[in-house]
């Protein structure tokens, strides 16, 4: 199965008690940014149906309709092989080893999505998941945030959760770093730009040797490409030409 | 400078022309969540004082209340050592090898703030950063989402990308990364390298824009210190010197 077809079929996102109509309306959106589709509202307080909802749902619209009700949190989860409760607070009843930063929990979900659905339960905004709700859980998400207020809004606890869900289910390719230019090539941009420095009058003196340094360890550093090293030699060509045309030296 | 300490102090959100009060309130309210405290607002369209921006706030009004107002995005980031900018789009001016995930480029933040402050920069809801801004921002942040649907909004991109930056700030430092020179000393060196090479003839003809963007990104990547900056300064005046003292003109 595609990373992308798992997403979109596999993955619920469950809202137990909402009741905040925007906040509904948010996940949704950011639910259809992140390639999601089901959402599962467990006893909402909000209304779906909601102004608010339905303008901050933007593009995600046809999730709010597709939502699917349940009385009670057991129900909604009943079909997934792995289920994630997402948590501010940390400890009571939950063992502090099933706890799991985002990046580490999502890793573990998108594993599963070969095995069947997945669930993240986010719990009401005021209280979060009740003890009974966490212990439906598999594992407990934890957000780090300042303990000056770790209270996030909850569709951003959403996003975050979900953007690393994203990334772990595509398994971001590493970049391809961009070809460096060879050694050989480098050398040659340094030995003409010093050419050229020399020619204009900025080598002179006893720091000559120590600017010639720096300014192989900043051009080093930056790794230049070798399209980006040729248009060094360019410039260095350019001022040893000009200097040259116009030069007493 | 502890963590924490550091976060509080250096980093910088810069909204460029938010037009949605409650987004400007959202952003507020996640940056307390993750520690930050500086919001930087440049020419915004919402009123930080609305209803909505408050309420949304909740505990971050007084973020609100301090946000510094700017005319142009170049004040609002003169002070910063490094700078990020995010866009949905990719390519056009911006090269793809200056493109990084939240997660890459906030672990560059973090090594960055022991040099000073460093700037997030987020554009207009509806149409992102400018062309001349992007160039302003040494790296750009891209937040991978489902093509179907790419726009987040606002308040969420914020979210994620403090979120990998809260996350990076708490992990020990890989290396101590040296001093980098504030951006608007790196600007000065742009214009006056800018200002000899046409001097000398190397900015003629239909790729000097390409030229000079090319020569910024490569030089940006290198993060230069404040003495390779004035190394480069000094360069770039000697080449205006050399070809004033024997210029055809």
């Amino acid at each position: 199965m595609a990373a992308n077809e798992a997403l979109a079929d596999r993955c619920r996102v469950v809202l137990v008690r909402p009741a905040i109509a925007g906040n509904v309306g948010a996940t949704a959106r950011v639910m259809r940014n992140f390639g999601l589709r089901h959402l599962r509202l467990v006893a909402p307080v909000a209304d779906v149906n909601d102004r608010r909802a339905r303008q901050l749902s933007t593009h995600g619209e046809a999730i709010l309709d597709a939502a699917q009700l349940s009385d009670v949190l057991p129900h909604a989860i009943a079909d997934c092989v792995l289920v994630f409760g997402t948590s501010a607070r940390i400890g009571g009843r939950f063992r502090e080893d099933n706890v799991r930063t985002p990046r580490a929990a999502m890793a573990m979900a998108a594993a599963a999505l070969v095995s069947g659905p997945i669930a993240i339960v986010f719990g009401p905004e005021q209280s979060g998941l009740s003890n009974e709700e966490v212990t439906l859980c598999h594992y407990l998400v934890n957000i780090p945030t300042s303990p000056d207020y770790p209270a996030l809004n909850l569709a951003q606890s959403v996003g975050i959760v979900l953007y690393e869900l994203y990334q772990a289910a595509n398994d971001p390719p590493v970049r391809p770093a961009s070809a460096i230019a060879p050694h050989e090539l480098q050398e040659r941009v340094f030995a003409e730009l010093q050419q050229a420095l020399n020619a204009i009058g900025f080598l002179r003196g006893e720091n000559a040797t120590a600017l010639v340094h720096a300014i192989r360890h900043l051009l080093g550093r930056a790794q230049p490409s070798p399209m980006e090293a040729r248009l060094l030699l360019g410039m260095a060509r350019q001022m040893l030409w000009h200097a040259g045309a116009n030069g007493q030296g």
